[in-house]
């Protein structure tokens, strides 16, 4: 009698906590510096000093009553104005402070834009590899998530997203710089995905809407462009966390953006607001909502991201694993040699875990995490080694 | 195309809300110390220096990875542990950090347990005067709310309470000390809801919960005791949240305690963290989860509240309000002369600003939160006294 679905997704244990759990007991067991554990998407890289500093700076000089307090529901106004013109002046977006409804990080800028819009028997659309709880967010809706394939460049496929799209489309998901490929679309995807879209849209008589998922979108390496997305479709919620950027996690603080040139955006706007009541988020966390208005154009050190990337790409690759280069986020995506549960579970041999990517729509792939010491992956290379040559 | 009850709810605007606008303008208009706003539920005392020497503490000395990184979605073990020991001391409630899943505050450990126990077309009863955004939590869930009428001293009727369950009801909703009344519920009428339940639960065969939410638990004045629910009923869900007695509303942290007591109490906790992922929690806000553990004994200064409510309490009443005497939380809830919303739109002339109840389930009450400075209660007397005798 409990709620089913609440008590399924509880219990159900992800690929990358049961390799959690293992990890725990086996660095237990052999000692943690002899683990190499490549499972976890968490922030390597301390958070800039200056977010400390806000915090303390808050907390020395801001009145207590203010600070605490509750904020409106979309967030302090000041803090949303700071954003807005972060945002138009890096990427002319067009957009003010009352666009931005501030949020409890990504996952709850998903679930509250999801619930906003996709009635039950609606569909969601997104592109293998995608992150596995967008299923799970998806389901409070009563809507339904249809994947798309990617190509061999883990690129979006715009033949097979043209022949995804039905009348019961309501969104798209993207996640770009992607978990967990590391790859980024181009402005040219982005096109191509605008361009069906606005006719998909005529043709249906109804607004189908691009959902943006970039809490990576700073984490890019060699002068990438992320194109921004509200600059080529508009009916798009760009959703973003501080995350990744200022290594706050857990935290829990990010922001939704209802484009402004959206059909009907203020009503867009009330769904996300009334959305959120419902779902019992009442404010963003208010400290936190200065400290991000103070360091929003400030990013954790991702030098540090750039080199372990290299460093593991150019060793596998010569090892003979096979991987799209990620252009960005903290991930390498290796193909694997034969099933890839298989596979990850004879890397623990090597003491190596990795998670494999069936739940990710991507049988055949596993996902290498590089928000670790550099030291670690220097000293794991031998056992990637070993472990492709074994056979 | 908009998921209409989020659109509905987004677009809503309270009556407190639309108060607090109405209050901004007349602000403005005549000076802010010429408008007596008792419209307000924030915390009028800072929070303790204690919590902001923890926060810099905090800051200061814990590895910043781990200070700001993912804790587990139930929250970190030790602060779990921390405020279980707690809670059995003062309490004796015999709970472990197991049954502890940490919130973004109360509103969200509601919409989470509702999520994971409320079927669609299932009932959840409470009584009145409640806070309204029950309903729209229990709005997601598909489920319906059931009010039961309390008596003239805002107390449970618990043949009403009897008469109302039904094959149907799945939750009852306690709210102790009440928001907007400031009763507390004695241990007579918990052992009754407790043992009426008990009857209830074996004739339907199936479950019925208690969910409290009590984040006004500490606010009681006088030595009145507000038992604890978990030592009267085992099928007990209890949310609670620093915001009140810490003054951190804002910041967003409180904890759902899942009785051990209760039958399948670990399918429950695992429903419960299965909700709070399908509503896109993934764990509460990581460095005040520390900040509450380090002060889970304090409390903010609430002789302040005491002294306003007796002064208020007493004033009123000499002047002929006719007031249930709060026991607890920060709010007078005084009948109206006539209707409630008329009787509010009037005190506007007196500059007096006041919610009417009628949102709460009782009409011809007001509110009158005193929260506030105890200089503004006392200038604002003779504008009371005036608002009562006016034909």
């Amino acid at each position: 009698m409990l709620v089913k679905n609440a008590l399924d997704y509880g219990k159900e244990e992800s690929e990358i906590r049961k390799l959690f759990e293992y990890g725990k007991k086996r660095k237990a067991e052999i000692g943690a510096e002899n683990v190499f554990d490549f499972s976890i998407g968490n922030p390597s890289v301390p958070a800039p000093k200056s977010v400390d500093e806000s915090i303390k700076k808050l907390v020395d000089n801001m009145d207590s009553v203010a600070l605490h307090g509750y904020t409106s529901a979309a967030g302090d106004l000041e803090v949303r104005a700071k954003i807005a013109d972060f945002v138009n002046e890096k990427y002319n977006a067009g957009i003010s402070a009352e666009n931005i409804y501030l949020t409890c990080g990504a996952a709850a800028g998903i679930a509250i834009v999801l619930n906003a819009i996709v009635n039950p028997g609606e569909e969601c659309i997104v592109f293998t590899p995608y992150f596995p709880e967008y299923k799970v967010f998806l389901e409070k809706t009563g809507g339904k998530l249809v994947e798309v394939k990617s190509d061999d460049n883990l690129q979006i496929d715009l033949d097979a997203f043209e022949a995804a799209i039905t009348e019961k489309t309501r969104a798209v998901i993207i996640n770009s710089p992607n978990n967990p490929s590391g790859v980024v679309y181009p402005a040219e995807k982005i096109q191509g995905l605008s361009d069906i879209l606005n006719k998909k849209q005529e043709e249906y008589g109804h607004p189908i809407y691009i959902v943006t998922d970039e809490p990576y979108r700073p984490l890019v390496y060699d002068d990438i462009e992320v194109p921004y997305v509200t600059n080529y479709y508009d009916n798009t919620f760009v959703t973003y966390s501080f995350s990744k950027a200022l290594s706050l996690p857990g935290d829990r603080i990010g922001y939704i953006i209802v484009s402004p040139k959206m059909k009907d955006s203020a009503d867009a706007f009330a769904a996300i607001a009334g959305s959120g009541r419902m779902l019992g988020y009442v404010c963003a966390p208010s400290v936190f909502q200065r400290v991000v208005a103070d360091n929003v154009d400030v990013t954790s050190d991702i030098s540090i991201y750039k080199k372990n990337r290299d460093l593991l790409y150019n060793a596998l690759t010569e090892m003979g694993y096979e991987c799209v280069h990620p252009d960005g986020a903290f991930y390498l995506f290796v193909k694997t040699k034969g099933d890839s549960r298989e596979f990850c579970e004879k890397a623990k041999k090597y003491e190596l875990l990795l998670v494999p990517a069936d739940s990710f729509g991507t049988p055949g792939y596993m996902r290498v995490s590089y928000c670790v010491d550099t030291a670690m992956i220097e000293k794991a290379l031998p056992a990637f080694e070993k472990l492709i040559n074994e056979e």
